[in-house]
């Protein structure tokens, strides 16, 4: 495959999909594998991914975020939802997984778990999820490039009504909340206003500072 | 090179760096590179990254980041710092950029910059700090692929005190706040108590939900 940067000059937040072209079912599930592998504090990898194909799941979300057209044209929508908090189960689950895999349990492991245990279920549950949401972005920096890696567009988005997408998904009673859109699909070229234009990003010396 | 899988296959958070080995220029430019060219919100890169070489600053850094040896043992330490608030400058500013890059004036760009400044400024400066930092964490997963990419081992940090990190490193004078710390550097086999062992994520199952 190309080299990084140059999967990151190819892909952009494509505004037109077309309507009736599908990513192939192999592709979508590269896509995924590398956010289940991406990074996350503790490695807890508090969110979950849900991918929405039925069409009309995508007609109710539309509406509720800003009626971007991507929305009802992608083949895949995925969405990301956070934690809506860190309980014990949900600390413990992990640590066990983590346990269970390896076969064995390590002293500063489970010294670690005590430090999380005794920590996060005492914050805020709004602290919580914001830290949860953050992780989410790491899988979104992985399933763009992934995305890119395999042809396919893809547009972040959080420009919708996370209250109202956590309705049509039910996600309250799987205690998540929405926090990211990626519409997953091919460019419309006729039709895409940006398809065209250069990316633009700050030169390097207003990006880096060194010290 | 290899698949975004394997490549985030091949990394991990790694416990200990080898303190004499540096990371060569070329492949810092290749990781600083993936990072500018990383997607972010409405375009607006908020944030900046920081490269800490200087000896001095990283062995300031390390007590306060729980003491981690990677603080001090990487070549290069990269401190993610994300805008402390939206002001309506440096939406401008980044508005103006992309006209300036594009060599014209886009009537519906220009509508979403005023639904911009008409917006974000008027938030408070937390919801909009939090916003950005964000952000960085999309940056952040590109830069642990390119750094994997180059051979070169990453570790993702939040363990550490930001006011205290903000302070060594005057981010406040520059309107920012550390949100991630990512130390650069060869993984010391020998010593790191991570390295041998299997990368644990829940299982498809687990992590992803079809709609």
């Amino acid at each position: 495959m190309s080299k990084i940067t140059d999967l990151l000059n190819w892909r952009y937040a494509a505004k037109k999909l077309q309507a009736d072209k599908v990513v192939p079912q192999e592709k979508l599930e590269h896509i995924l594998e590398a956010i289940r592998l991406s990074a996350s504090s503790s490695g807890l990898q508090p969110y979950q991914v849900l991918v929405v194909t039925d069409a009309e799941l995508k007609a109710k979300i539309r509406p509720v975020a800003w009626n971007q057209s991507q929305i009802t044209d992608s083949s895949h929508l995925l969405v990301f939802a956070a934690w809506d908090n860190y309980t014990p189960e949900r600390i413990n689950s992990m640590f066990d997984l983590v346990n269970e895999q390896r076969g064995f349990k390590n002293e500063g492991w489970e010294a670690y778990r005590q430090k999380l245990l005794n920590w996060y279920p005492q914050r805020p549950a709004q602290e919580n999820f914001e830290h949860a949401a953050r992780q989410a972005y790491i899988g979104l920096g992985s399933a763009l490039l992934a995305a890119a890696e395999q042809g396919v567009d893809a547009t972040p988005m959080e420009g919708f009504e996370p209250e109202k997408v956590d309705q049509i998904l039910n996600l309250a009673e799987l205690g998540l909340k929405s926090v990211l859109l990626l519409p997953l699909g091919y460019r419309e070229v006729e039709g895409d206003w940006l398809v065209n234009l250069k990316k633009v990003r700050r030169s390097k010396a207003d990006f880096i500072i060194e010290r």
